[in-house]
């Protein structure tokens, strides 16, 4: 089921790309995540991997015909694992391919970087069960948990054309919303603007419609990993989510980092998939013996929060909250077979969001929401500022990295939005 | 706001291609909806427009240069209404344009049918306030509306990848159900199996992120009307629903019609928006002067069933319910302005559907679960069948018109679908 461990995760490989092989990279020969990029004059996206500070262009190194992302997505498991094997021995040191692919190395830092791949459908879940009992309470003090949670992963779509790449701000948005006790709503901007800590996984191999994902086939259709700030209006979702879902509340903005950690940069970071003692086991198709070995992946996540006074004074931002994915109650197979078990078909480039990743602990939750307590305690911050919510100006980075002994460590790269002032 | 009566409506005008002369056609020369065919040899599909039991292929008339439909739908208002009177024109009895226009048509019997466009988003509403009634009796019997409906059109995203065309059969999903009283789910074919009548409204021009579309302009961002068939598994839809709404329970299949009628078409079907004495004034964002005059359409909308048994004697299926478009509570404009209001982007060829379009009068439930009061009492078909929820081998069609004195009576094709067993 998930991919193995192999050379191209030996932590003793060094690159002939020097900053790749700074152990503060995130981007070391080890992981090789995909993108796409774009210079200054390009009119189109480019298909690259992060190397260190540079980014390989994969059709100048002659490695790929294409320069379609999601065409790229729908190779067979087995192609693109020799793709990774491919561009991870030329970019190792004393590679013979070292003069071909110099020459299609671009700095990063002087290019664009796209979304990963076009977005088809998004789907959002709502994997961690700290973040639904934390949110049930506030809503539902008797009933926080509903009774489906522990059955099935709870999902819905969700807004593709609103996806934007990390570094785009987006503008507070305006809604209708409605104070309790009041006999009508209001129009204005969002005051209770908010943000959500989650993995994106980028969808691979297409199934037909009508032919379920088997869990034994499930992680071949995920291509990779990226950083995902699903955005809420809280004020605007409590009004409107009955009885159809959150809507306007989520989709003015949703951002996704540049960089797909693909399954197999994360053979190494694999985990048993448990439970809780007295929760129910998983139906039939939601459950294998590779899931409970190793469906659970070890990453570890966290929220930084940069005010527009810390930007002000070159105060690079304050981490506010930690988790690890490897809490999440639903595993990434779970999610792709039950989405497809009413024959529901996926596309390559597709998009399932985890839902927020909070953690056990109180201070490891994924929201504001849930930091401040719906509102209630809100948050201290070091240079002591204070926020309930997103003020105008704050930017939310998201980071993510894998760590453990014997290997290195690989990070996500960073998911960052800005908050702009609502329009007039 | 909304398209004017103009030469294209004139009642008087005849076509030379004769079958679009019948007063039975759904696609006289005052309808011209657009849509996409390919013969058997064709690798891509052609964009083209009903005429009578024809369709004329508009690049091969040498109308667009592009066969894109998508970059079609994105032109603005009024070069699509020239291009409509240049069709209309080149069609008329008497055209100079015979001849090249003659060498461009193709027999719809002849060609594929596809869907009109490629979908990017799709949205759902919930605009008949009837439906939403009826289904909310069911559900909560103190409090069947929630006290958001009048204020919001409630909406939620649904899943584009499984939009199939009319005449496609699918399988009827599995997935997990919980029946009242049992501590666990079980998995097998859903037991609830029903359809949906409803509208599906396809987008023309895109609005860029952040900038809200106002009333003033909502209907030019519209291209046109198709017929609509959200399928939905009642039993999966109750367990799976809480708290973020319908997800496997109906991204299976939805089935849209080929033609998208334009709303040039529908100008003279114009009727005033009304609400019932009593209830609230749409906020301001939601009103307009024109909406209020002209915002709903008078459409005839009808479903029709043909069991198994009737299509082995040779019987076309039977009328089960039918209602007016006239009747939603929400109108079109004012679904595009609240879908942006928080900035949320449309682009071209995005779907909205009007949600189950039920009338006024229990007979006129859009859906099984009306019509059989939630499989209490099962709807008597007149060959001595029943029907609580939908079997195998039923077939559900969706027809619409607009018929008014003056004009010629337009149509909207049919929209058809199978339902064919579960897979093993």
């Amino acid at each position: 089921m998930s991919p193995a461990i192999d050379g191209t995760h030996d932590a003793a490989l060094q690159s002939w790309v020097e900053s790749a092989n700074d152990p503060a990279s995130d981007f070391p020969i080890q992981n090789l995540p995909f993108g796409r990029f774009r210079g200054e004059d390009d009119a189109d996206w480019h298909v690259g991997v992060a190397i260190g500070d540079q980014v390989l262009d994969l059709h100048a190194a002659r490695l790929i015909a294409s320069r379609d992302m999601n065409r790229l997505m729908r190779l067979p498991p087995e192609t693109r694992h020799i793709l990774r094997q491919t561009i991870s021995q030329g970019l190792r040191a004393g590679s013979a391919q070292q003069k071909t692919f110099q020459a299609a190395l671009r700095a990063q830092s002087k290019v664009e970087l796209g979304l990963p791949c076009q977005i088809g459908d998004y789907t959002d879940f709502y994997t961690s069960v700290h973040h639904a009992t934390t949110i049930g309470k506030q809503l539902r003090p008797d009933n926080p948990l509903l009774p489906n949670y522990k059955w099935l992963p709870i999902g819905y779509h969700g807004r593709a054309s609103s996806i934007i790449p990390s570094g785009q701000g987006f503008h507070r948005p305006k809604g209708q919303t409605k104070a309790p006790g009041q006999d009508a709503p209001t129009f204005g901007p969002c005051r209770r603007l908010d943000y959500e800590l989650e993995l994106g996984m980028l969808i691979a191999r297409p199934n037909v419609l009508g032919e379920p994902i088997a869990m034994a086939d499930a992680e071949s259709h995920v291509f990779g990993v990226s950083l995902f700030n699903d955005w809420s209006a809280r004020d605007i979702q409590a009004w409107e989510y009955q009885p159809l879902g959150p809507f306007l509340s989520k989709n003015f903005a949703s951002t996704l980092s540049p960089w797909m950690v693909t399954l197999d940069a994360l053979a190494p970071f694999r985990a048993p998939f448990t439970r809780p003692e007295g929760d129910p086991e998983p139906l039939e198709y939601l459950d294998s013996p590779a899931n409970r070995a190793q469906g659970a992946i070890n990453i570890e996540l966290e929220v930084w929060l940069q005010t527009a006074r810390m930007r002000q004074a070159g105060h690079a931002g304050e981490r506010i909250s930690q988790s690890n994915y490897r809490d999440a109650y639903w595993t990434m197979a779970q999610l792709v077979a039950h989405h497809t078990v009413n024959g529901c078909n996926l596309r390559a480039g597709d998009l399932f969001g985890s839902g927020t990743l909070s953690g056990p602990k109180p201070e490891q939750g994924g929201s504001l929401m849930e930091l401040s307590a719906g509102g209630k305690q809100p948050l201290a911050l070091s240079n002591g500022e204070t926020r309930s919510w997103l003020e105008d100006g704050d930017s939310v980075i998201l980071r993510g990295y894998c760590q453990q002994d014997g290997f290195r460590r690989i990070g996500f790269g960073e998911c960052r939005g800005l908050v702009l002032a609502a329009t007039v």
